[in-house]
């Protein structure tokens, strides 16, 4: 079978998630039909420890590359970085028309300004909601406002001549959200009325079966945390979430406090907002070190790095190596946020380390300072039975949420549902759901400034040798009669040159690999390939007797 | 001030944790008085990505080795890997006498055994319960009976001349435990009314606020579970809860099943409860490779490697690379186990797979099929009211739950509470605490069959090759004049020679080192020290300026 792409044809609509399903949380979903495609969303992953050096990842466009005369336009549903991370990076690959809102848009447009393109520059169209763009030939696609934890979350309605197609991206439902649109009732059930094919949804949170806090509520949550602290008052959150600083401010404000932004990607954000209308000109914020210079009472901070990101504001200050920010025994540091699995520990270790320091913690744990911006089980099966889809296609999430929400529209007696896995391809007709084919998808990785595939061989090198380390070894040997001139080995990340016994380590080493060198014939050791591959041999041979290690080994030869 | 441990004198009783507060979870604690120290357990910890390449960390032993003629001995509370899994390593360091338990004795041995020492030889003292042991003149160690999750959990009720100490290891309160003994409420409010000068606690739990279930619920709710489903079902666990094994054991038989054990810790675990009548001879058990033949509705299996550890049954079966043990669509897959923080990613990716396989995911938040062996808020108070002690160190647990553990403490009015960190030794005293000092302490890891600092050279280089790769760079120059005859660099990690774009990248790099070494003077040329300083230079500048990355660099110079 090939492992290329088919083109699109008239009988239904292709799917197929290059990420967002599962374990690799980058959405890229492409959709296809009669001889054209789109792609919704193109964002990045962050990396954990099994690509050491590595900090994003990317999804791999090399499929949709090889039809990209057929790719008609890009679809950004909102800003985070799991939906508009990897635009800027596969732009090279895709040059398509973008459509964005315009908070998406300014953001997008950042972060295309920190790359530089040869050829067609990327070109981002702004989009109004509820206005239907013909993007391509005979089918349409609409951005329906909803709510989210950033300004100008989006779902969209895709209308093809085979069907409707409602693509939420991510949302929530939260009746008096503190900024933007609601999920609106009335246009989701009339698209319900009109007829969906299928429903692609956030799954994140559908295994939540407790109701879903208002973002008013953190507000009051955050007023009255912040009424009874006696001095400094820190919160950390994730910088995108614009409604959570207007939140923070207005409680600030209610405590005579004023608030400071630390943080690089808090400035974006609230630059970014305020461009766009959605900050208002009276609404003013202070730095890190305008605050360091006012009384512990009077100020509100906001920190970057809920996350526990080694280089952001929160690590900084409770390493108290942050320049301006210093927190003390009894002020108070609310984590306005949740860990997304795989940073609890970086977490735990800053919880640590501040409370080492008397500063006091509040999490969602103990007070209303937190609510996601993703659907429960309860607003998931509202939009379900809104939309009444025919098919089901739970997205975003783990696999356990995934299938949390696959059970959930079985509840819902959908006639068809399908749990997808990335590289997934699904043809979706009126009467049901087909899977066609499985690809097997690599991903990228940002790796030296540039895009690599996730398994190229130097991120692999440096993952083996941080387990087994690197030993180097550089024999010279005489061109005419291939005598052994000198050798020198080093095991880096194995053996302590300055350790005594180690040294002795060397020295047995260096002896083992002149002695098999010196076994070859005369032919072997004038040919640098054969004294390469028999000193690596013996290396190999040494290490796995001596420590049960396989350590990466480069031989150098040197013929003079 | 001297990093040595003073002599302990008769004024007080030193208390100094080497591990178990905070962070670094091994425990192991010194106790101190009139000329002599006592150890309580000797713990070893998992190691994290941050020292790549090591799987286990223990505690630093040099403090007290230097006094180690003074060490009369160690007393293991039970069998958990956080209290008796540096024994084996650091014993050339103690050489005192072991007291423990015959359960835990067992498990000691065998690891004894996987080691060879030069010298004298550990002896185990086998401990009777309630029995005082007169180990140091004037002053005595008895051990206390208490639930926990592993046969024969003890609380040490140390008296000395100065008062009263109880270290409770780790306890939890279950009225009807399947194994062993209850936390007596007898035995603990007789020691309150006797008087307890110092309680050193376990606070893994004291943020919990619901209740503790009994092992007997979760029996219960197994036996439910079990019923239910159709076909195979598999529990993963920790493999030294043999009341859980015997819990599971009892559910399967209540519905017409046998038991199988698949793993290597499990038969472990199982044979020293054998041997030391914890299971009776009339429980039998199979292997993984006896369930393969049996229907699967006849079949619980046991699994180990509930913390996603990689060769461990449970993720081989989620690879689908076990040997006997398969799972599909409709088995049922329970995790009796909770997750140990940092290995929430790990696990989440076995649940994946075996979701994506369609097996049935049950947990403790599905139904009662796992209970913590620490104890909750309203333990911790209950064991406060019949201890009464005058002073409270909460330790075991992150700063998070030491914090809530000491703020129990505080409602309680006990007069001082002091939450310590690893290598701050405090004095206890009738009538208080005292903060001595704070020991700045590394820790150990074994690394390639031996016990090194955690900061070692190698670890070192291996974290930081894992993020910046390794450079090689052989050159080879006349001894006479100092010409360059032959140079080579590798960049490991970096560079793939394979690569057309990156063997240009290796020309010039050789380019740029073969120029700086030829603008050398003669004098340089021929001094091996001076060509690899300048080469190592040149490199470092070339990766800085060109991809902004420090790798680790090492030269190798032959004068031929």
């Amino acid at each position: 079978m090939s492992d290329k792409l088919p083109v699109p044809d008239k009988k239904g609509v292709l799917f197929l998630p290059l990420g967002g399903c599962g374990q690799f949380g980058a959405n890229f979903t492409l959709y296809g039909h009669d001889g054209a495609w789109i792609a919704v969303d193109c964002g990045m992953a962050f990396a954990d420890e099994r690509l050491p050096g590595v900090d994003v990842v990317l999804p791999d466009a090399s499929l949709i590359a090889e039809q990209r005369d057929r790719l008609k336009a890009l679809f950004i549903t909102h800003g985070h970085e799991d939906h508009i991370g990897a635009v800027a990076w596969l732009w090279p690959q895709l040059r398509c028309p973008i459509y964005a809102t315009p908070f998406t848009a300014a953001l997008l447009r950042r972060k295309l300004e920190e790359h530089s393109y040869k050829g067609a520059q990327p070109k981002i169209t702004i989009v109004k909601p509820n206005v239907r763009i013909d993007a391509v030939e005979g089918w349409g696609v609409t951005y329906l406002p909803v709510s989210h934890s950033i300004p100008e979350g989006n779902a969209l309605c895709i209308e093809t001549p085979v069907g409707r197609i409602v693509h939420t991206g991510d949302w929530c439902l939260d009746p008096a959200p503190i900024l933007g649109a609601i999920t609106d009732p009335a246009a989701f059930s009339a698209l319900g009325d009109a007829g969906v094919m299928a429903y692609i949804g956030d799954s994140t949170n559908s295994d939540v079966r407790t109701k879903h806090l208002t973002e008013l509520e953190v507000e009051h949550g955050l007023t009255e945390v912040f009424k009874t602290a006696p001095r400094k008052i820190a919160v950390t959150m994730f910088a995108s979430n614009v409604g959570r600083i207007i939140s923070i401010y207005r409680a600030a404000r209610a405590c005579g406090r004023q608030v400071a932004l630390a943080g690089r990607s808090l400035d974006t954000m609230v630059n970014c907002a305020r461009e766009t209308g959605h900050i208002d000109d009276g609404m003013r914020f202070l730095s890190g070190d305008d605050a360091a210079d006012m009384s512990d009472h009077k100020v509100v901070l906001i920190l970057t790095g809920s996350q526990g990101e080694d280089r952001a504001a929160l690590s900084r200050v409770a390493r108290g190596v942050h320049p301006s920010v210093k927190l003390k025994a009894d002020d108070v540091m609310i984590f306005s946020s949740r860990a997304i699995p795989g940073n609890e520990t970086a977490i735990n270790e800053i919880k640590n380390s501040l409370l080492g320091m008397g500063v006091r913690i509040v999490t969602d744990r103990d007070a209303p300072v937190h609510v996601s911006g993703h659907p429960v089980r309860s607003d998931v099966a509202q939009m379900l039975d809104w939309l009444r889809p025919t098919i089901v296609i739970p997205v975003h999430g783990e696999r356990t949420q995934m299938e949390a929400h696959a059970s959930l529209a079985r509840e819902k007696n959908v006639p068809h549902i399908h749990v997808p896995m990335n590289g997934e391809m699904l043809k979706f007709m009126p009467h049901g759901v087909e899977k066609l084919r499985h690809y097997a998808l690599n991903f990228s990785a940002i790796d030296m400034g540039r895009v690599v595939a996730s398994d190229s061989l130097p991120i692999l090198e440096r993952r083996k040798m941080s387990f087994n380390g690197a030993v180097f070894a550089s024999l010279v040997a005489d061109r005419q009669d291939g005598s052994l001139l000198d050798i020198q080995v080093s095991a880096m990340g194995l053996l302590d040159p300055d350790d005594a016994r180690d040294a002795r380590v060397i020295t047995e080493l260096e002896d083992a690999v002149a002695e098999r060198f010196e076994t070859l014939s005369k032919a072997e050791r004038v040919s640098e390939d054969a004294g390469v591959e028999a000193a690596r041999a013996r290396i190999k041979r040494f290490f796995r007797d001596a420590y049960d290690i396989k350590p990466l080994v480069n031989v150098h030869i040197s013929l003079v």
